[in-house]
């Protein structure tokens, strides 16, 4: 919401709400980002500010949810208690001391500190009561895209290492289980714990990075409970992630304490927009409680910290997210923001309306949607998505991984660029699938039972106890297809690498061993191009020097000495098959793999006959119909072959009769209901 | 002046200045960087080091301009008061914690500081008042190349407090013209105020660097009072900038507390050497008091704080940046410095001696044109320029685009590198009237007519006040031309984007307005290459959607989506135009608008068609004749036609005829006086 | 050694020393990360978990070198005594604040902490006593790879202060001589001497870096002088240098407390194995004390803080590399390290066993080597090594250049890549005359005479005394012949540039002199191609304007001005010659300009007529015999003419002729001892 403009707030509140009417809205979220103007002073609080935006929206029909404001302190606060700013680890192999984070930027406190959830409830507790019998309240956010800030205030240290001493019991414990011995560090007393900030010990590393995981969690869920305390029985507790796959945050354990999980999705637009990071990420929000989610944020207009990343999405972009969302399994899509921000930080990450308030293009294209959603929403909303497909996704490994990086220059996927070895082995994997047209979900290393899924994919599983790795072994041997690359089984849950031959207990159902590898100083071909991939049939930065014991070598590196190994083996173990890549394919090489696997598991058909830019979606909507989502990724027309039973296009209910053309006009789609 | 050296100090003095003499120089400037030579220890005062230089030079009739030599502590001072050392806030969009500067490089005080006023003031007056009698000493230099040193100390801070509780009366007032609602973060006491430190408020930014501004001025203002005060009647009070555009320096205001400005001007030299910068330099540096003006220091042999930028000039090129100069308004060029240094910072930025302080090829160069000057000079000095096209400059809108750069790659253009969004269109700007050969005068956003200018080119003007637009407008309506670039009218004097449709009140004027930007991920071409710029045809970084309301467009993108929108409009407004570039064109399409502008205003003639290498430079004498500087800044022969009356070429005195054919020998010139 | 393993201690250690039993080791390196297990606690001592490992290792017959373990203090340590932890000066021109250092990393503390002293003293005397009767002990590493860690905490300021007024006597003469003048930074009393973090005094940071030195200097003897009070008569004192030529440690002078001096090489390995960089350091590390050495550390199968730069060597590789040592001087080989580390910083820095500690290819490689010396080894250790070319190396030149470098991209030439712009000169020229197969020793500035060798080399000699460059004089005078290069004779001791013609006292000698210098902004090439380099024809970086006196020019710039004049000159001086380089020669230009000069000296021969990929190296065993090993550093089969007298090839026994053609297999040798 514009909270200040130079005409009276109340003339622009008016014409906001006609607005968002007009345009077909029929929910706004609200209220994270005010501290400050619910407490303008230490104790005094004022809610009149809102009372008269919230009855604004009650008259216009327009729902609300409301966060609460605690990401982003008052300077009141700041000032008076500076112990509440977050003394931040600086970035890097190395560490370095944390230093006190300065006001300014939001997210920037210790979120344990006993002055901040001093603050932090009264004000939740005041707030929450007054709205709790609203009914145009419908819901309440929890903070806003929560993380551990890399914090390591005195308590937030002195808290993990009480963790510690519950953990492992001892200081010598922990001494052997993380190596301190290496160096001469092991310790004897729990004083003697030294800070996070220099350390070179894995173990404590990702242990912290638990730690960091744990405050969050501990964060949230006493959040929600506080909130449910004060809340109305029909409102129900989110929170918005900024994003998922995090580091900091533990995504599944956050959810337990939600009624809905909800993702903000910034992704690439103009001629980065192709659906495949929006995909990505609402499979990974869906596969959190197994359930439908919100979209809480998504692009307006263009996004970035400053003038210099501005990417207004081109005509029919706008349009065809909403329907990207809907299509995998979202049932809500909200954009930040409504209008743009005249100063700060945010300047130039442009809501629906420019800065001039006024109806625009955006808005047009936005209206437009609503509009048809209005008619068509209630057959899509609450899209069930099955998918035979799943990622095993290990935070730990991530986090482990970024200590011990495997290549500089191992491409980052996500459209943000931050380079991260582990994701982008699962980000490849995942895009591989899209662009196949498989849906997926992610499963996560506390999962006991994979065989709902014909096909598990393993990227790099780093980190993980002997009992997930058993787990796999077992789902192979009975029956499951897996594909696993390099780095799977290296490591214990404490980063020490096993002490027998890699991949350690997936040994047997992986058919091979190593006790070598190497980084590749230059990209590799596979011997006699044994997938088709022409000048992609390149592989880079790692190579295990794998010996097939029982499995069968896919393909050989075309090299006089890394050439007497395999690149990739496949491994039949009871009824399953496990495929490991000893190496980082081309995403070419990587999609080949993918659907060969996909053949050997019976997933393939029609939908892997699609031209390049058309992506399909499948569901069953709430009325038990079908759903077929064909959407227009490009610039240009295309026609696609409709490959299911006869139905119509609920976008101009139209009839589609089997075996059809659709034809697709630039960034359009058809949804054909069954 | 070497201070030291390995034989005695009397004998190497008498050396030095008879070479000066033999060499022609007739002024030296001495004495910025000897704090501790004035003052060995607290409050003991010596002359006699510098009385004996004074001495020889009077003696040798070379004139001496003294420096205060406030910009560099002694040690004894920073050890005995360590908080007049600058808390500095680091470089970066999101600042960091002010840390205290360490002793060793100068420019790293709190010039506000109390205990450095009075140590300053109390040097100054003793220095000033010795020499105040001495006829050799014609003036003095305050501090030198002086800036805010990014200090952030304690009463710097306060200070800004209350400036700010002066300039906008309540701190509910200023929470509201900088939109500190955003993220929580508005003021109810003044005691909240957060430092600047790690702010993300765009208006706090841009009004510290106002506050910085404010402080440079204040401190040389006080400088300035103070030598009046102490000094002999007929002494000049001047300082040295340290080139001009900086970012920290209201130039304008310190110019009003000085008798002639002075610049310090570094330019690239060997195959960069052109003359354009130093006429940028030398256009601003006259454009401040509208008067001729000092260079105190200029490339000698070669600069750079280490061993890896030496580039000493081509034979001809140190000779020809003397009559650069002078042919841009300068009425004295010396040099930084005389001889090279043996050790610390400055060790590889050589002086004219090399460090053996034997005549060399520099000094052979600089003699020859001493020499030649000590003839022709009373010809040349005092030249009257007269333009008629300005560039108005604005150091509001180079900080808030600094702290909202939009785009990263966007050229710098000045020899030293540094990455400016705002300058890099200025002085494309300025470059590009250079190559036409069209002289050019700053204006700055207090300029209340811009009637004197034929064409008044605006960069950028992302920051002003409605007044200053109107003015533009006016200006146009009234018959002027003007030539407008992308984000001019965008935000108000707080940096906050103006709530209507943009480009604000200038949307009348500019007959165009626009809701919508974008960066440009590719360089674009113009549709049908309407300036027949070939390969050049190509544009960058940022595009408006112009939407034309009464102005033509002059040209397309040439892309699907962009191309919707001209990237260049002109309109006819009142008498005058206004030409909009939407757009960051390249050098090329840059020079062909202003061609065009440039001859719809009737500025262009025969100096538009000289070879490239040639530019050509013309003003008034002192004795009411026409000058006429022919300069080939190449290294190969040109010839030129002469278009103006008959006349002499000063430099050899020969008689130059109407129409004559000049030839230049490389890196030389011709003066022809009618 | 593994000291935890997921089975029981005795079990694995069984197990390890049986393996290494197996192949041959004779001789274990221990202890020196281990503080924390020799010192659990502050006082309480434990001796029998070594106490256990030594036996073990003496009952085998293996010999063990132990480590005083000073460089890495236990946890309790660094918090009772945070003092300890290093305060270090940031990298950069500028400096900035010193930081204490954070605990975790190793080699983090202030050595001349009195705390730090105590602890160290106490705990030496009680492992040294402990095992000074051990016969299975043969002797003591001190500390591990000592560094200064850029310490500068208060005491080792102030002990730098009383270091400079014994050195300079009075502030006034340490001004003078460090030229503090400059900037008004003179001091009068020594309490205003300046904290190194903010100098740009370039004479205080040369001074800094010497004080640096000794202070490792000091810390190392006072270690000797310890461990030979209470080591046994037999046991030998050494210390394990981290590379050679390092800029903060004075090798020569640590070498002075030792009986043997040892060398931790890590080298490029795969397709940047060669030998060159093993041969650089043996050179250095055999002429420090004119005597063979010990190899402590080398590559086993990868190096790399973490997993991203991983090259096991080639097959045949580890096997050469032993062979390249033994050739070069070495006396023992050993790897860093047995077996791979389960976690923290050296995971990745893998031993000769992996983490399976299963025996593997690289096990199988040493076993093989160790056993072949166990036949041959007799023959092979105690090489005598004669050269006739010395390089002369200059710390000081290496520093003082650092603070001042000449170019940004000059090519760094270690496998590690630090950039450094005068062991780049040393390396080239050192990999020339390796390519050239010409043994070099290093020779220091304070040699007195160097009429051992027929050559010397001496690259960017930056600093020095008046005295060196007249003994270098006199060796030319005499008959020496000299290679020399840009930069030489420069400044004093003092980092002061010479008031003198360059290059100072060499001015005569050199038979030539310059006044000017530049930075080269592009290579350039010589004129007419003078040494049939081809495409390599090219010069870089830097240009003396070198002007002949004496000399003859051997090549020019082809260059409208730079051409003027000469690149390279030689001088015949007395008897001698003194061939001088201008700029900075690419490798294959520097590889013609020594081989011309060797030849000049009469050092050519047969060994330059060798193929690319063969190395030759040639030295006298204890038995008075004459070896020459022959090296195919490369992937392919190569046949050698053998050139020397007949003998027998010890690795196969068989005799070998006069003029026999050896065929070298890939990655292999032959020694033939004659």
């Amino acid at each position: 919401m514009p909270q200040d403009t130079p005409t009276a707030q109340a003339e622009r509140l008016d014409k906001d709400v006609a607005l968002m009417k007009a345009a077909g809205l029929s929910v706004v979220r609200m209220g994270e980002s005010t501290w400050s103007l619910w407490e303008p002073e230490d104790g005094h609080f004022d809610y009149a500010w809102m009372d008269r935006i919230v009855d604004a929206m009650g008259k216009a029909g327009i729902k609300v949810i409301l966060g609460t404001p605690t990401y982003s302190l008052p300077a009141w606060m700041a000032r008076q208690h500076s112990e509440i700013l977050a003394d931040r680890i600086p970035p890097g192999l190395f560490g370095g001391k944390a230093t006190r984070s300065t006001y300014g930027i939001r997210q920037n406190m210790d979120t344990d500190s006993p002055a901040y959830r001093f603050y932090a409830e009264r004000l939740i507790r005041h707030i929450v009561a007054h709205y709790k019998d609203n009914p145009t309240v419908i819901g309440w956010q929890l903070d806003n895209e929560t993380g551990s800030y890399d914090a390591a205030n005195s308590d937030v240290f002195i808290g993990f290492q009480h963790h510690l001493e519950k953990k492992f019991g001892t200081p010598e414990a922990l001494s052997k289980a993380w190596f301190l011995n290496y160096w001469g560090e092991n310790l004897h007393t729990w004083e003697d714990l030294p800070k996070r900030d220099g350390t070179i010990s894995t173990g404590y590393k990702l242990e912290w990075s638990r730690w960091s995981q744990m405050r969050v969690t501990d964060f949230l869920h006493w959040q929600a409970v506080l909130v449910r305390e004060c809340a109305g029985a029909s409102q129900f507790v989110t929170t918005d992630y900024g994003s998922m796959m995090r580091r900091d945050v533990n995504e599944e354990a956050v959810a337990q304490a939600l009624d809905i999980v909800a993702n903000n999705i910034y992704h690439g637009t103009q001629d980065h927009y192709d659906g495949s990071y929006q995909a990505l990420q609402c499979d990974f929000s869906r596969s959190l409680k197994h359930a439908n989610f919100l979209i809480t944020e998504t692009n307006a207009q263009t996004i970035g910290w400053t003038s210099a990343s501005q990417f207004p999405p081109y005509d029919g972009q706008l349009r065809e997210d909403v329907y990207t969302y809907l299509a995998n399994g979202a049932n809500m899509v909200e954009y930040w923001h409504w209008a743009s921000i005249a100063g700060n930080q945010e300047t130039y990450w442009k809501g629906i309306l420019s800065h001039d308030l006024e109806p625009n293009r955006a808005y047009a294209e936005v209206s437009r949607t609503a509009h048809e959603l209005q008619k068509i929403g209630p057959s899509l909303v609450g899209l069930k998505v099955k998918n035979q497909v799943a990622i095993l996704y290990s935070r730990d490994s991530a986090n482990a991984i970024s200590f011990m990086p495997y290549g500089g220059g191992v491409p980052s996927r996500s459209w943000s660029g931050e380079p991260d070895g582990y994701l982008s082995v699962v980000q490849q994997m995942h895009k591989a699938l899209y662009d196949l047209n498989i849906g997926a979900d992610f499963v996560f290393p506390e999962a006991t039972d994979f065989s709902a899924y014909k096909l598990l994919i393993v990227p790099a599983l780093y980190i993980s106890d002997d009992a997930l790795l058993q787990r796999i072994s077992d789902y192979v041997k009975n029956g499951g297809h897996v594909v696993m690359t390099f780095k799977s089984g290296f490591a214990n849950e404490n980063s020490a690498v096993r002490w027998v031959r890699a991949p350690g207990p997936l040994r047997e159902a992986a058919g091979i061993s190593y006790q070598e590898f190497s980084n590749l100083e230059h990209p590799l071909a596979l011997k006699g191009d044994p997938f088709q991939a022409g000048a992609e049939n390149v592989v880079s930065y790692w190579a295990e020097f794998l010996i097939p014991e029982h499995a069968k070598s896919l393909a050989f590196y075309d090299h006089f000495f890394f050439g007497k190994w395999p690149a990739i083996t496949e491994n039949f173990y009871g009824s399953g098959t496990l495929l490991y890549e000893g190496t980082y394919l081309s995403d070419e090489l990587q999609t080949a793999i993918l659907r060969r696997s996909l053949e050997a598991a019976g997933l393939t058909g029609s939908d892997q006959q699609l031209p390049a830019a058309v992506h399909v979606q499948h569901g069953v909507n709430r009325l038990g119909k079908r759903l077929h989502y064909y959407f227009n990724y490009s610039a240009g027309e295309v026609k696609v072959n409709y490959a299911y039973a006869a139905g119509a296009n609920l976008l101009d209910g139209k009839p589609v009769a089997k075996a059809a053309v659709l034809t697709l006009a630039p960034w359009d789609l058809a949804i054909i209901e069954e």
